[in-house]
C-alpha cells in the first residue's frame, strides 16, 4: 500500500506580476495557492504517494478557490477547515538578471491558518494511516497560537508513530529583535522529535546558538550538523548550498548528513524559470529517498536533481515524476519528448 | 482659479476576476486602486478641478503602485504618506443576469489607512487652498482610531472654512450588533458640520434612529430628509433610488433635497458594465452642481446622469467629462464618436 | 451521512474561442474539462454531496490535466483510469445576438472513454456506497462497446440497489440514418431500469417511436410522458422547455412528471453568459429535490432556477450553492453581495 | 466561373482597447487590418466570390502584417504594393450602454494609400477579369492625389466593362468648411459612372446640394433617391436607416431603390458586439443580390440581414456564409449549432 | 519568373501552453497551423518564391481557420481541399533549462490528410508550373493510404519534370515493431526518385538497413551518405548535427553531401525561443541554395544559419528574409534595427 | 529642498508585440508612453528628485492617456500642453538570440511635439525653480521648427541659470544625405551651452566633423572628448561602450570625461529583458552623480550600474532606487528580497 505523507502548513495566495513586470507597471496578476506544506505534498502526490494537508482557509470564495487548487494537485483536503476571514498572501515581482525577485507579504498574522487553534482540527483522526508528517519552522515565528499548534500536532503525531520531517526555515525578519533567543526553545523541542531535518548552517547558528570558526559552507555544515544530529538524535539532516549568479542562473549543491557522514551531490548549474519553492522539491527528494531506501549518496543526488528540475517549473509547486528526476541525475540531454 | 476638492479616504486594491469568472475558476486577476475618496477626486479631476487625496499606503511596492495609480488619475499625491504594511483589498467576482456580484474584503482593519493616526499627516497644510473636503462614513465603522481621525480632520477643515461633503454610507455588517446605537453619536457630530450629505432613507433610519410609517422610498425620503436637514442645518441632502432588475440592468432615479424641497430626476434605465463606485459619480455631480451654481432640478438630473454614465465605465473610478454627462441629460443617442 | 452520487460518463476537453471571436479570427483558446457526468457530479459536489466519476482518460499530459480539473471540482477521481491515447474534444465559438454558438467536435469515437471496455474498470467496487448513478444517452450513440458498457454498469448498479438517473439526450446527428430504430432497443432497456429520467417530447418520439397529434410542447409532453412513465415504471420524468430569443436571451420553463401529474415552473427570462451544460444543472436540481424530499412543485421550480442560474456561470459546469438557487426561486434582486 | 469583385481602398490598422476599457485605463491593444474595401472583399470572398484589393501599404513590418491579414481573409493581394512609410490607423474605445464608441484617427493623410499615385499600380492589369469594382467616398475627402486616383481607376474600370459600386460615405468632418461645395463635382462625376450606389438621405443633401421638406427619413429617401437615380442613371441606390437605442442595441431597416420603386426590409432589433463595418456587410448583400439576380424585395431583406448579422461578429470585417444570412431572413432561432 | 515550390503535407494544429507552463497548470492555449510542408513553403514564400500546399483539412470551422492561416503565410491554397472531420493536433509544453519540451499528439490517424485518397486531389493540375515538390517521410509511417498517396504524387511529379525534395524524418515510435523492415521498401522507392534528401545517419541506418562501425557522427555520415548517394543517384544529401545543452541552448552544425564530398558549416551556438520546425528552415536553406546556384560550402553555411535563426522565431514556421540569414552568416552583431 | 530636473522632449507611444512575436504573427500589442525625456525624468523622480516634462500631446484620448502615464511615473505634467492631432509612435518587435530587435517608427514628423512652436509653451514659467534641463539631439533632426524650439529653450534656461544636459544622440538615418554638415552648426551651438554631454565617439565624428586615427573605442574617445571638452568648455562628457553578443546578452562599460581625465567603469555582463531606454538610465546616473557630488570614478561606476540594471526592467523607462544601483555596484548577489 502507498505510504501517506501529511503536512500541517499554511496555504497562501501567490499573486505574481506577469512578464517580469513590477507591480507598479502592470494591471494583471496571476494567482495560485501555495505554501511549504502544499509544495511538499503536491510533489509527493505526483511521485505516487497518498498525501493530505491539515490547514485552515477563510470561509469565503478565496477559501473555496484554495481548496479546489489543493485538490487539483492530488492532495486530500478532508482536513482543511474553513475558519475566519483571511488567507495569507504574497505579491511576487519576478527578478531578471542582476535584479532580484521581490516578495511582499500581506495579511499574514491575521490569516485563518495563523488564527485557528489546533483544537479546531480533528488532529487524531488526521494522523490515522499517516507515515510522515511535514512541518515548517515559519509557523514557529508567527505567534503563540501557532507555536502551540505545532508542538501539539508533533506530539500527537509521534504518539501515533508518525515520522516527523521538520524544515527549520528560520527567517530572522519574522522573529525580530533577539529572535534567536526566543526561537531556541521551540526549535530544540521540535528537533528532539524530528526524524528528518532540513537545516542550513545559518539555521543551526541562529536557532541553536551554535558557533563555528570554519569559513567554507561545507566545513561549517560538517562541524555543525554533527553536533545537531548527535544532540537531538536526528536520522537525517539535509539541505542545499546555493550560489547566486543572477536571478536566472544559480548553482546548487545538495548535502545530506546521515550516520555521522556528510554526502554531497555535484554542483548543478541551474537555469531559473521560477525560484520559489525549489527547496521544497529538495525536501521531497529526501522524503522519497528515505521511504524508498535509497543509499545516502543516491539520495542526495536525487534530491538535488529534484531541486534543480523544480527551477524549470512555473509556480511554487513542482510537478514532475521521479522518472524526470532520474534523467537529470543521469544527465540525459533530451531534445523533445514526443 | 480652479476650485480644489480634497478627500480623506482609504485607498484599496480591487482585485477583479476577469470575464465574469468566479475566483475558483480563474488564474488571473485585474487589479486597480480605488476607494470612495479616490473615485470622487478622480472624476472631479477629470471635470477640471484641482484635487488631492489625504491617505496612507504601505511602505512597499504595493504602496508605490497605489500612489502611481492615484497620480495617473490626475489627483495630487502630496499628502499620501507611506506608513505600516498593509493595503485594504477586495476581490470582485462580477455578477451576470440573475447572479449578483460578489465582493470579498480582506485585510481591512490592518490597513495602513486604518492604522495611521491623523497626527501623522500634516492636516493643517493639506487643507490650505481647499474648498471642499469629502469624507465617507465607512471610516467611522472601522475602529476608534479612524473615528477620531475623521472627527479631527473635519474640525480642522471647518476651522479653515472648508465645506464638508459627507457620504453616510452606513454598512450594518461593519458596525455589527447594536451598531445603530454606537454609530449615532458619530454620525450626529459629523452631520452637524456637514454642508452636503449623501444619505439614503436607510442611512437616516439606521444612524439617527429616525422612523417613518411611509411605504414608498420617495415618501420616506421626503419625510426623513426634512427632519435631518432641519435638525443639522444641512444645505443639500442627496442620493439615488436604485431598482435592481439584474446584475446587468438597473433603474436609477436621483433625489436632492434643498431649501425644504425635494427634487427628483427621471428614472434612467441603466445597462451595467461596472456597478461599483457609481454612487461616487453621483456625489461628483452634486459637488460640481453646487460649485457651478446649478439650479436644484438641473443638479439632480446632472448628478443622476453622471451616475448612469459611470455604470458604462470599467473599474470603480468613473472617467468622463461634464460634456459627456450633458449628452446623457439631453438624451442624445450617438452612433460612434469620430 | 452524505448521499453519494456517481456518474459514468465521458470527460471532454472544451476549447473555447475567447471574446465571442470565431476560430479563424483568434490565436488563443481557453480550455476546460467537461461532460454531462462532470457537470452533474461537479454541481452536486458543490451542493454538499459525495460525488465520483467513473471514466477513462488518455495516458498522457492531457489525461493528467483532466484528472486535476475533476478533482478541483470536488469530485472523487479514484475510478478514473488512464487508458489509450485520446480525449474527446470540442471547439466552442460562442454566439452573440442572432448568431448561434457553434460547436465542432473532434476525435470523439477514438477517445479513451469510448474505446475502453467496462471490464477495465472495477465497477463493482465503484458502486459501493453509491446512492445514485447518472448515465447519459450520448454514450449509447457511440459504438457497440459503449452501448454494452452502459448496459453493464446499469445492471451492476441495480444489483447493488443504486438508483439510476438517465438523461436521454438523443442526438439525431450521432445516430445517423434510421437511427431511431437502432436506438429504440437500447433506450427501452435503460428506461426499464431508470428511476429518474430527463426526457423531452422529441426524445420520446425519436427513441420510443411514440407519436402525438398535439401541437403545443406542453400538451405533447403531457400525453407522451404519461405513456412513458407507465410503460417503464419511471418515478420521475423531467426536463425544460426552452424558447430561443437569441444567443444571449432565452426563456426557460421546467416540467416534472410524477405520480401521474405534470408540474410546471414559471417561465424564467434568462440572460446567457454560457449556455452549455445548463441542462445538467436542471438534472442536479431534480436529483437534489428527490434526495431531499421536495414536493413536486417545489422541485420543478428549484430545478428550473438551478438551470437559470447556470446560464450566468462561465464554462459547462455550474458552480453555486443551493442557497443561491433559493434566491432565484424567491426572486430576490440583490445589488452586490459583500 | 466565379464572379470577381475588386476594391480600390485603404487598409487601416484598427487598434482596439479590449474589454470596453478606455485608452487611458488599459495597457494592451488588439490590432487588426481593415477598411471599407477590405470589409467588402473579405465578406464577398466568404460568400464564394473571387476578390482582390488594390491598395498600398508601407515598406516595413506593418505593411507585411497587413498583407498577411488580407490574404488570411481570402482576398488576392497581387495588386497591393509597398510604398512609403505609414499605414492609416485608428484607435477604438468600444462604447457600452449610453456611452458611445470613440474612434481616434491618426496619421491618415500621410498613409501609403493616400500618398501613392495611381500610376504606381498596374491598374489595367488589375481590372482584367473583374466584374465589379468597389470604391468609397472617403478617398475623395483626403487630398488631390486621392481624388485624382479615384477618378482614374473608375475611368479605367468602365473602359473594361467593370460595374462600379460606389459607397458615398460623406464625412463632414473630413471635408471641413464649405466641404459640400468642394465635394459636389467629385461626387457628381463618380455618380455618373456608378451602377450601384450606397447613399443615405444626408449623403444626397450634402454632396449634391439637394433639399427636401419631408420629415421622416423614409419620405426624404423616397423623394431624394428618385432624383438622384434619374439624374445619374443609377440602377440601384441602397442603404440603411439606423435607430440608436444605445451602444449595445440598435434598430436597422434597409432600403433599396430600383426601377423607380423603393423597397424596405422589416426593422430588425440588433444586439451589438461590434458596430464598425456593418454597413459594408449591407453593401455585400446588395452586390451578392445583384450578381445572383435576387428580386428587389428579397435583396433588401437579405442585405439588411447581412448587416444585422455583421453586428454579432467582432472586428470590422464580417465573416459568415450566405446560409447564415438566410437563417436571419427566415428568423430561425437556433440554440447551438453542433 | 519566380520558381515555384509545392509541398504535399499534413497541416496540423499546434496547441501551445503559454509561458512555459504545463498543460495541467494552465487554462489557455495558443494555437497555430503548422506541419513540415507548411513550414517549408511558408519560409520559401518569405524568401520570394511562389509556393503552394497540397493538403486536406476538415469541412468545418477548424478547416476554414487552417486555410486562412496558410494563406496568411503567403502560400497558395488552391489545392487544399476540405474532406472528412479531423485535423491532426499536437499539444506543446515548452521546456526550460534541463526540462525538455513535451509534445502530445492527438487524432493523427483520423485526420483529413491521412484519410484522404490522392485521387481526391487534382494532382496533375497541382504540379503545373511547379519546379520543386517537397514531401516528408512521416506520411510514410501513417497507413497504407498515405504510403500510396506519397508514391503516387512522386510519380506524377517526376513525369512532369518536377524535382523531389525528400525529408526522411524516420520516427521509430510511429513505425512500431519491425518498423525498419516495413519502412525499407518505401524509403528505397522514394530515394530513387529524390533529387535532394534530408537524412541523418540514423535515418540511413533505420530505413536502409545500413551499418557503420564509426563512432563520431561526422565519420558515420561520411561513410553512410556516400553509400546512399551512389546507390540512389541523389544529387544532395544534407542535414544538421545537434548537440543539446538544455532546452534553451543547443549547438548546430550543418552538413551537405554533394558530388562525393561532404561539407560542414561551423558549429553555431543557438539560443532557443522555439525549437520546433527549425529543421525545416534548414531544408529551405538547401532548396534556396540549390535554386540560386550557391557553391556547396556557401550552401551549407547559409542553410545552417537559416536553421539557427529559426530558433529565434516563435512558432513552427520561420519568418525572415534571406538578408537576415546573411547577417548571421557574416556574424554581424546588431544592436537594434530601426 | 529637492533639486528639480526638467526635460523638454517628445512623448512617444511604444507599441510592443508581446512574447517575442513578430507583428505579422500576433494580434495584441502592449502600449506605453516613453521618450528620452520621459525616461530621464521618470527615473530621476524615482531617485527622489522633483521632475517635470515640457511637451505637447494631441488633443484626444491618446493625449489624455499619455499625460496620465507621465503623472503615474511621478513627473509633473503642468507644462504638457494639448495641441494638434498626432503622437509619435513606434512598433517594437523584441529580438531574441541572434535576431535583433526591430523598431518601426510611424507618424513622427506630424507629431504634436514636432509641430508645436516653442511659443505655445510658457517656457519662462516652466524654468522657474529648475536646476537642470535635459534635451536630446533627436529633436534637432526633425525639422526647422524643432531646431528652433531647442535653441530657444536652451537660451531661456541658461538665462535663468539652469544647467543643460545634452544627449547628442545623432541618428544618421534621420539626418539623411549630407546630414553631418547640416547638423554641425546646431550641435556646435548647443554644445557651447551644455554643462553635461552624453556623446559617443561616433557622435563626435558625425556632428563636429572630427577625425581620429585611433582604432580602439577607448583611444578614440580619449582623443576626441578632450578636443570637444576644451573647445566647448564642457564640464562632463560621458557615455557607454556596448559590445553586442546577442539580443539577450551585451557587455557595457561606462566612460566619463571630467577635468581632462577619462574614467572607466568595469565592463559589466548584462542579461537583457528590455534594451531600449537603457542609455537614459546612464544619463540619470551622471545627473545624480553630479548633483550629489560623487567623485568621477564613483560616478562612472554608479552610472554604468544604473544602465546595467535598466536592462532588467521591462519598458523604456527604468524604475528603481539608487539603493538598488548601489547593490549592483557592490556586486551583491541577492537570492530573493522579502
Amino acid at each position: 500500500m502507498n505510504k501517506h505523507i501529511a503536512a500541517y502548513g499554511e496555504i497562501m495566495m501567490r499573486l505574481e506580476v506577469p512578464d517580469n513586470l513590477l507591480l507598479r507597471q502592470a494591471e494583471n496578476l496571476k494567482y495560485s495557492f501555495t505554501g511549504t506544506g502544499v509544495n511538499v505534498t503536491g510533489l509527493l502526490s505526483q511521485f505516487g504517494y497518498e498525501t493530505s494537508l491539515i490547514s485552515a482557509v477563510p470561509e469565503n470564495s478565496i477559501g473555496t478557490a484554495a481548496i479546489g487548487a489543493i485538490r487539483r494537485l492530488g492532495i486530500h483536503s478532508d482536513f482543511i477547515i474553513k475558519n475566519n476571514d483571511n488567507l495569507g498572501m504574497y505579491f511576487l515581482e519576478q527578478g531578471f538578471g542582476s535584479r532580484p525577485s521581490n516578495v511582499t507579504y500581506t495579511n499574514r498574522q491575521q490569516s485563518s491558518f495563523n488564527t485557528t487553534d489546533i483544537s479546531e482540527y480533528d488532529i487524531v483522526q488526521s494522523m490515522k494511516g499517516v507515515d510522515v508528517l511535514h512541518i515548517c519552522g515559519i509557523s514557529l515565528a508567527m505567534n503563540n497560537l501557532t507555536q502551540n499548534n505545532i508542538l501539539t500536532i508533533v506530539k500527537v503525531a509521534k504518539e501515533q508513530g508518525v515520522k516527523i520531517v521538520f524544515d527549520c526555515n528560520y527567517r530572522p525578519s519574522l522573529w525580530g529583535e533577539n529572535g534567536n533567543q526566543r526561537a531556541k526553545p521551540y526549535y530544540e523541542t521540535i528537533l528532539r522529535e524530528a526524524d528528518i531535518v532540513i537545516m542550513s548552517e545559518k539555521d543551526a547558528i541562529n536557532t541553536l546558538n551554535l558557533t563555528t570558526t570554519k569559513e567554507s559552507k561545507e566545513e561549517q555544515l560538517e562541524e555543525l550538523l554533527l553536533v545537531v544530529a548527535e544532540k537531538f538524535s536526528i536520522d537525517i539532516i539535509a539541505g542545499t548550498i546555493r550560489t547566486i549568479q543572477g536571478s536566472n542562473q544559480n548553482k546548487i549543491k545538495g548535502y545530506l548528513f546521515k550516520n555521522g557522514t556528510i554526502y554531497y551531490s555535484e554542483a548543478f548549474e541551474v537555469n531559473i524559470l521560477d525560484r520559489i519553492g525549489t527547496g521544497d522539491a529538495y525536501t521531497c527528494g529526501v522524503i522519497h529517498g528515505e521511504l524508498s531506501n535509497m543509499a545516502p549518496q543516491e539520495m542526495v543526488t536525487f534530491s538535488t536533481a529534484s531541486c534543480v528540475l523544480a527551477h524549470t517549473i512555473s509556480g511554487d509547486t513542482a510537478l514532475f515524476d521521479t522518472d524526470d528526476i532520474i534523467k537529470i541525475v543521469n544527465e540525459e540531454k533530451i531534445d523533445i519528448e514526443r
